[in-house]
């Protein structure tokens, strides 16, 4: 299996970043191949603009999506996001590492998402949750958040944690097809003890070698919808 | 009253920036003033880093956060931040304005969120909710999305699109202490007419006629929490 992991963290000391470290060395000594994308050590570009594209269909007016699709058919996405998306058909399995930025990632992170995960190959026209560019790989997100635990569930302070990052996880993972594993998360990082702290790593380690047992999380199937995603049932069974 | 308007779309002459430029002089017509944070033309930097601070506590080990707080009470901020931040302190009623990337923010905003609101000033502690730091403030987002209206609702392909919005409403604008004013939306931008492009703008320039008139959404309050973020009764009456 091959893995790429997209790490995000502007301290190369963090807690973080230790997970990221962790997960390459448990992985590959399951006998995994994994790549790293370490977004702040390669001062990632994570801003969206015409320059993505060597040749630009319309060069006056600018359509990011679809010079998306043209500039990946004609081979002229910006050469960043070209190894970037060459990664991502590479890996069987991607791992997003994080630190919780405002209930999302941080920016860094979310224009790696906007820039390499191109119209053309991997979404669009109906393309999209089961038949998603990306269908057939898995993903996982594995974060750190300052909030304490007991501040997410239904009468929580912040609600469900699940509702708080479902737009990365279905709207960004399942969206493109992805078989999402359930999030690895480390509350209150900045807060907790040493002890604390490896026990986490522990964790880690024990959920990443136990990959295969987790239930993946569900999402719509187009199934359902009509070609214009209208239901096509009128009751929900 | 004045208003800041924070607006990111990597062309000029699109639909999405008529938006903010209608914004503009609709609001100054209204007889308040406006100041708009162009961040593609500013070229804002979205990445936080530890060149954020003038001078670090830590420089060998940096916890954005901590850095921040320190750096706000100093004076010691990054120019571009400190400027941005000038600009939350002045302004009564914040519009965000972009194109949906990815359910949502495209980078560039995401990290001016990031940067811009600072720990220590706009919230810290438990100074969040109805105790955050920009309390007495409102703000509203306005946006573009490619998805049609239909695809999202209770049993829509997307689901409920306040869901998709909820961590950016609640997690971000609520958790600031922001009144939050519905949404502005406009479905489907790349693919509708002339005629329908022009309707969203007339529907745009009449709910800014009418900001009074809007209900805030609503979020939690801490005062049904304790001071550990427990909910302090039982039940939910």
């Amino acid at each position: 299996m091959n893995v790429l992991i997209v790490h995000a963290h502007n301290e190369p000391k963090s807690f973080n970043s230790s997970m990221k470290n962790l997960a390459r060395e448990q992985l590959e000594n399951q006998g995994y191949t994994v790549q790293v994308s370490d977004l702040y050590e390669m001062r990632f570009n994570p801003v969206a603009t015409g320059d993505d594209f060597l040749k630009r269909i319309d060069p006056e007016y600018l359509v990011y999506a679809l010079e998306q699709r043209n500039a990946y058919k004609q081979g002229g996405l910006d050469p960043e996001i070209g190894a970037e998306l060459e990664k991502v058909k590479w890996a069987d399995f991607i791992i997003f590492n994080f630190p919780i930025y405002w209930f999302g990632m941080p920016a860094i992170m979310k224009g790696w998402i906007d820039r390499v995960f191109v119209s053309g190959y991997c979404y669009g026209g109906t393309r999209f949750y089961d038949y998603g560019g990306l269908r057939g790989k898995k993903a996982m997100l594995s974060f750190t958040i300052g909030s304490q635990k007991h501040m997410f569930g239904s009468r929580a302070v912040h609600g469900e944690l699940e509702a708080m990052i479902r737009p990365i996880q279905r709207g960004i993972l399942g969206y493109l097809g992805f078989t999402v594993l359930p999030p690895f998360v480390a509350f209150h990082v900045p807060y907790i003890s040493h002890e604390a702290r490896v026990q986490y790593l522990r964790d880690y380690q024990e959920r990443l070698q136990n990959l295969d047992r987790l239930t993946p999380l569900e999402f719509p199937s187009l199934d359902d919808f009509d070609e214009k995603m209208h239901p096509l049932y009128k009751e929900v069974e």
